[in-house]
């Protein structure tokens, strides 16, 4: 992706509402003890939206819903629970998503094919329907900083931190904000896990580009993350796109396509490492770079099954330096390498060159493993290819929080 | 395989030299610490010897050298040591492994293309080979319960219990021996992990029959267990058969053989799912049984899939019956799953039945999930594919082992 990096501004201070013509909220409405657990995004007008959904074969009701709403092309509200996922719930949790759909396009006075569905919880529990309803009721979702914040908390489950990325840009020299926020920590595995994305814009494009923008961005950004390698039944990604920057229309074919994709991407690949650092009980977040594979494909295969060992997350943990375990990682990777060629750094320090151990002060590395952020670069030698995966290490609190989770 | 059961006997109190013509011993060179760390298994004879060996495409050089004995078809001793895995390690690694093969060769007065050799321990670092060659010196393998309890001991690392077992079978009229012992604890995930195996038999057979069975046996037992699902670069099992039990040479059209096969099957399965259950830090067993799917490849799979989620590790350490994440595994396996043919019973106790919820008694499954062996079956409803798998849940100390493993 070649593009005028001057153009894109990263945004501090600003939210999910950032684009024009956003309202959010986010309120308790009592699927969960206390904490917020419903939430809506409203664009004024009807939006371009395009979609990605897990590939999990089992698949919840919310989705189901969502995606008939993507394949219109259309989308103009997104009402999401946390709490419970809606997940295995048989014909009743399909009535449920059908009732929450129908009850939001009441509220706000829209069609409620218009109306997308997300829910994101504990599986196999039907949903506790009064609350909800009364909650939809309740929502009076504003064009506000509060307003996006309470929007990002009550998507929330076992997340720490709320996820936000707001981008700037300039296509035909209106301005254009993209902007997103993220829930996701635990069952995270490529190809959509437990992980709800929002990513709002003004810009003007037609919902058959925007889905192919998203395809591309999300095969490097939310599928090039891993917390656990379980991949979840509720998770998506929705673009809405309302065109209210007043931009002609982005395709492929405009000189701000590319402005545009970088954008997108920005937006994606920073929520998907706040997932990712966010993991569950995770201290630290994990990256590892491939360079020197056969293709891209490859170098990400290798990157996401480093990063994605249990004994990998366990040494970095340990801040132990024992890169055995990460060539091993290679190796059982599938993909095509060749032993000799290996090298690989920890962070600037090279540890293995040629298939080979190299000394290495282990006292350096014990000092770059203790910060918050660590970098394994693996070098293959054997082609051009080249990719990155997020993730993050393993820790005693990942098995207290899942060892009782529904408790 | 359909065998006379009452041919088969479990034998207690004996060990890998049970068959007759075999010698063992275990010692403390000095890899490690403290604990035993070399070991030797000695036939009477050239025995036939079969193979498997880690897919992990970084293998370490014992393993190649071990290999091309196999090839060969015939193996009279293997010599193994354990505290460094002498993989990646380069030429010199190469040579240490020739050179460990060349002095057991001499010590016991055999051709060095009849010792195969196997390593396990920490990866990357030199072998030590002043120790080690001293140890070769000292080894005097015999044929008794003590040799064989110190054979078993020093092959282990983080294992904490030996693993071996012996069963007894007739064979022509003649009793036959089949005997195993093993390690493996962590970086355990099917197709050959950090797992050691050597089976021995007085049984006749020649190597290429041998070789089969072995195959046969290792897809439905050691590769379907995980542990964490690192695979190792060092893992194999040996099968030495030295002929001593005076059987006419077992083929498949044998009327016995598959009385052998059974037998070897039972062998291997008590193997693997001893490793399975001294899996790094487990508290429990548990295996995942699958029927209805549309192959027994699908369901063993799935099987798999199930075991080694994190997730449901996790929720099983903590007594939890949460089934809704092991229906989401079976959704991400991979499999053709139809979602509304699902049940699910967690021991004795319905979960799930037809893809919804099914009422059930907490307490009852609390009581279940607290025993030391946990039973998930997962029926499918498409086909009559079969399949089981054996893991172990994820404990705080698996995090503890892994995350200071090197010092």
């Amino acid at each position: 992706m070649v593009v005028a990096i001057q153009q894109v501004k990263h945004v501090s201070g600003t939210n999910i509402t950032s684009p024009k013509g956003y309202k959010a909220i986010g309120i308790h409405c009592g699927l969960k003890h206390k904490k917020k657990d419903l939430a809506v995004l409203l664009s004024e007008v009807p939006a371009s939206v395009a979609g990605v959904f897990t590939t999990n074969a089992i698949q919840a009701a919310p989705l189901i819903v969502s995606k008939e709403v993507v394949q219109k092309g259309k989308m103009q509200a997104i009402i999401i629970n946390s709490g419970n996922a809606n997940a295995c719930t048989g014909k009743q949790g399909m009535l449920d998503a059908l009732t929450m759909q129908e009850k939001t396009a009441q509220k706000f006075g829209i069609e409620s094919d218009l109306v997308g569905v997300a829910s994101t919880g504990v599986i196999g529990e039907k949903l506790n329907m009064e609350p909800l309803l009364k909650g939809i009721e309740m929502l009076i979702p504003v064009d506000s900083l509060e307003g996006s914040i309470q929007f990002s908390q009550a998507i929330l489950t076992t997340d720490t931190v709320m996820k936000n990325t707001v981008y700037r840009i300039e296509i035909d020299g209106k301005e254009v904000m993209i902007a997103g926020t993220a829930k996701g920590s635990g069952m995270i595995e490529p190809n959509m896990a437990t992980m709800l994305g929002f990513i709002t814009t003004d810009a003007e494009i037609e919902s058959v580009h925007l889905q192919e923008a998203l395809k591309v961005v999300t095969d490097i950004t939310f599928n090039s993350i891993t917390v656990d390698g379980d991949t979840s039944t509720n998770d998506m990604v929705l673009v809405l796109a309302n065109g209210m920057a007043g931009n002609s229309s982005l395709t492929p074919a405009h000189p701000d396509w590319n402005a545009f994709l970088y954008t997108l991407h920005a937006v994606a690949q920073d929520l998907a490492k706040m997932i990712a650092k966010d993991g569950e009980g995770a201290t630290k977040l994990i990256e590892v770079e491939v360079n020197g594979a056969v293709s891209n494909l490859e170098a990400r295969k290798i990157a996401k099954t480093v990063v994605g060992s249990p004994l990998v997350k366990t040494a970095v943990f340990g801040c132990d330096a024992n890169w055995g375990r990460i060539i091993a990682a290679v190796g059982y990777s599938g993909a095509s390498v060749d032993p000799q060629g290996i090298s690989i750094k920890i962070g600037e320090t090279l540890v293995v060159k040629d298939g080979e151990p190299v000394i290495f002060s282990e006292e350096q590395l014990l000092l770059y493993l203790k910060q918050p952020e660590v970098k394994i670069y693996v070098d293959l030698n054997k082609g051009s290819g080249h990719g990155i995966a997020w993730g993050c290490d393993l820790t005693y609190d990942y098995v207290q929080i899942n060892a009782s989770y529904r408790s």
